[in-house]
């Protein structure tokens, strides 16, 4: 990655269900935009305390969260991604977020990231659960123990934690988030603006 | 208008910002789709008490708040729409959207309603003042007096009221909300996907 060149930093929770339609298309449009994105995962949870809310607000506004399952039916199908309604929402992606924070760098994290989202929001699975987590890291070819443990360190759990605290810094209140050149796009359908924005700076 | 042929019904309130910018492009976004479209004024505030939320959600989120102006910024000038960010927030659009829901068969209604939101949102105007409706209506060739009294009347009071409690009905939670079909599409990003989906049914 050149330093000098301006890129786009995707700010994703595992959570999130609007962070799966931008995981699922992220890739595919900066790279036809001839652009460089980052991977960068943070906590919701605090962010929402700041706010004072205690859940997701598609959950405290229940009218707000039953609009939000159809949109996400209709845009996952626009974008081809695999889609069922959870059980349960929000699941927690703190493990996961976790691992990501730990193995940012490693060829196969692209994949777990997005594999993580489809389990959670296309086959209802709880992705804090310790076996699926480790299914999912031996399917990808890795030691999922020594990987599980590794994420789990005290150093990697305070890097989470930083990532987070640089989120609300930044002003991010929600997720996904773009920031570009410190300036703040918020929601899948702000994509695009974050591109054009990237382009003319 | 053909009863027979889906319309797109764009539920918006005076006080809404995002509201502003689909009222600012509606118009010529449709013509180009070839589809028809009908303006239907509700209230917010009853919308967002049911909600449990006694104010703007910007307001009650400032963060979100903060970043919303910025958003609107950058969208209106994209939009090439007129933009200053007023001093109060949010203002009290009631007078107007009565005037609204009594002149809405008018042809002047749809000038008056974009005047309406330039005002509020380019020129920090008060549009719950009488005197800045009066002027307004009055450079529109319209008997101001007659049009506030007969918009103050019981029968279009409950008119609006009316609307309000339909837009609850359908679930709109905030606005702008477009309505094809009972099926929603919240926010000006959704525009284009209700269009689509118009189109599709």
């Amino acid at each position: 990655m050149n330093p000098s060149k301006p890129i786009l930093s995707f700010w994703f929770e595992f959570s999130s269900t609007y962070s799966y339609l931008s995981a699922g298309r992220i890739r595919s449009v900066c790279e036809r935009e001839g652009i460089e994105f980052e991977w960068k995962p943070f906590l919701l949870g605090p962010i929402f305390k700041e706010q004072g809310m205690s859940d997701s607000p598609f959950n405290l506004f229940p009218t707000k969260g039953r609009y939000m399952w159809k949109d996400m039916e209709r845009k996952t199908k626009k974008y081809g991604l695999p889609f069922r309604k959870p059980d349960i929402f929000p699941r927690n992606g703190l493990k996961a977020a976790r691992i990501t924070t730990a193995f940012l760098d490693q060829p196969w994290i692209e994949e777990f990231i997005l594999e993580i989202y489809k389990l959670e929001f296309s086959q209802n699975v709880d992705i804090s659960d310790k076996i699926a987590l480790s299914n999912l890291l031996n399917s990808l070819g890795q030691n999922a123990e020594e990987i599980l443990l590794l994420s789990e360190s005290a150093e990697n759990k305070e890097l989470l934690r930083k990532n987070t605290e640089e989120a609300s810094i930044l002003g991010i209140f929600g997720a996904p988030s773009f920031i570009v050149n410190r300036e703040l796009f918020w929601g899948d359908d702000r994509l695009e603006d974050a591109i054009e924005f990237l382009k003319r700076t």
